[in-house]
């Protein structure tokens, strides 16, 4: 497996066309694995906004007003706004902001970034990632490159280990998961593994190579790499039944 | 940034020494970091054990009791021993269990694993995983290979996100962090992702080398990535202060 990023990107504009500014830069082969930052598709998208756009609610300045007497410096309640709208959840109100995206994917600010961004206060995620990811993927069959999958990317924090991490939010022409349940092992054991995020392992190996900031290469290429004959899932976040944590997030929120 | 599995390792057996296992087999190079599947260096150490070495607590029966009334299947109240006895805390005990185990790592049943193992019941996760990660580097300078970072990897769950990926459980030659703080984005603000956990994503890429089961690779070396010139850290388990989700799952545990 080889991954290389995608050199010499300009900086990314509102309609900017991602499937083409990659096809002029990087030689891609069918099979391949084209990972997106969400920052360059949210630019593309015009996913930015300003802090005027975000008239205060009643309940922003609440939260707002608890986070500075937690953190003790000043929080801006039209930031707690638009946490709020791009959220379908909080699943943490203090002293930070946890929340469920309105396509699933759970982030601290609902991944509103406040760097990143050149002639706005904030920069949004995509809508719809999994969307955007499709819209790349068809525009670059359009240029006659076929059968490569397309993984928009975030990173973030995670319960119980430090560290960022890079993660899917969107993707195309893959599933998320690969399914071994059923399968075995040299003794013909029933595997302890079962069901692999490659979708996100792919996000991760990527955002090993992207890198940061000035010098930063938000698009990579994976080669080599191929998903076999396992069935697969595109499940990837979870609901609320089907996990425990957030369930002990919501009780431990209505006691705090 | 390249991957490729160590081919042709064979079954380990307690006292096998993969340092020399892998060295005969991949031609590694100063830079290089060497993933080493967990169950091989737990083989290797010898830490198998069976059900019966665990006579039961009354924690451990009411604990598989209560498992087995929600499952609707019969759980040995052994397994659960083994787990406590493999942890320093369980952050969850039903409807599964999730452990912390002695070293920090938070994961079902302790990591302990019933498949994969030949001639016992259970393989333990190595004791102390850094510690084997260091022994593993320090076999192959022995061979005259120097420079050479070490990953011992795990696979597990996690909350909020379907699927299991891979992670570090121990690591040397390496810091666990990259530290972005400080530095900035093309237009010169600040970055908003502050500390990458590193050797979390090259377990996560490692692992879709890897692959499970009969054709799997536990060893993966990748090649052509750089740490860089950034500050590092070792920090990679949360304490209980560092971490809200673990503070919900307490209390959520002492309401249950």
């Amino acid at each position: 497996m080889e991954l290389n990023g995608v050199a010499d990107l300009p900086e990314i504009r509102p309609g900017d066309d991602i499937a083409a500014l990659v096809a002029d830069r990087a030689a891609l082969e069918p099979g391949d694995v084209l990972t997106v930052a969400s920052t360059i598709v949210s630019k593309a998208e015009g996913r930015t906004a300003d802090l005027e756009d975000y008239p205060v609610s009643g309940r922003a300045r609440e939260i707002a007003d608890r986070l500075e007497s937690v953190a003790g410096e000043e929080k801006d309640p039209r930031f707690a706004q638009a946490i709020i709208e791009e959220s379908s959840e909080l699943l943490i109100d203090c002293p930070f902001l946890l929340a469920e995206t309105r396509f699933g994917h759970i982030c601290p600010n609902a991944g509103i970034d406040r760097s990143n961004v050149p002639d706005h206060d904030l920069l949004l995620l995509p809508e719809r990632p999994t969307e955007s990811a499709e819209r790349i993927r068809s525009g670059l069959a359009e240029r006659g490159i076929e059968d490569v999958a397309v993984i928009v990317t975030d990173t973030c924090g995670r319960p119980f280990r430090h560290g960022q991490t890079g993660v899917a939010i969107g993707w195309a022409g893959m599933p998320a998961s690969r399914d071994w349940r059923g399968e075995r092992d040299r003794d013909g054991h029933e595997l302890g593994v079962t069901v692999q995020s490659v979708v996100d392992e792919l996000a991760a190996a990527a955002n090993l190579v992207t890198g940061e900031g000035a010098g930063g290469t938000p698009a990579v290429v994976v080669r080599d790499w191929d998903f076999g004959t396992h069935e697969g899932s595109d499940e990837l976040f979870r609901s609320v039944e089907d996990d425990l944590v957030r369930q002990a997030l919501r009780t431990w929120r209505a006691d705090g």
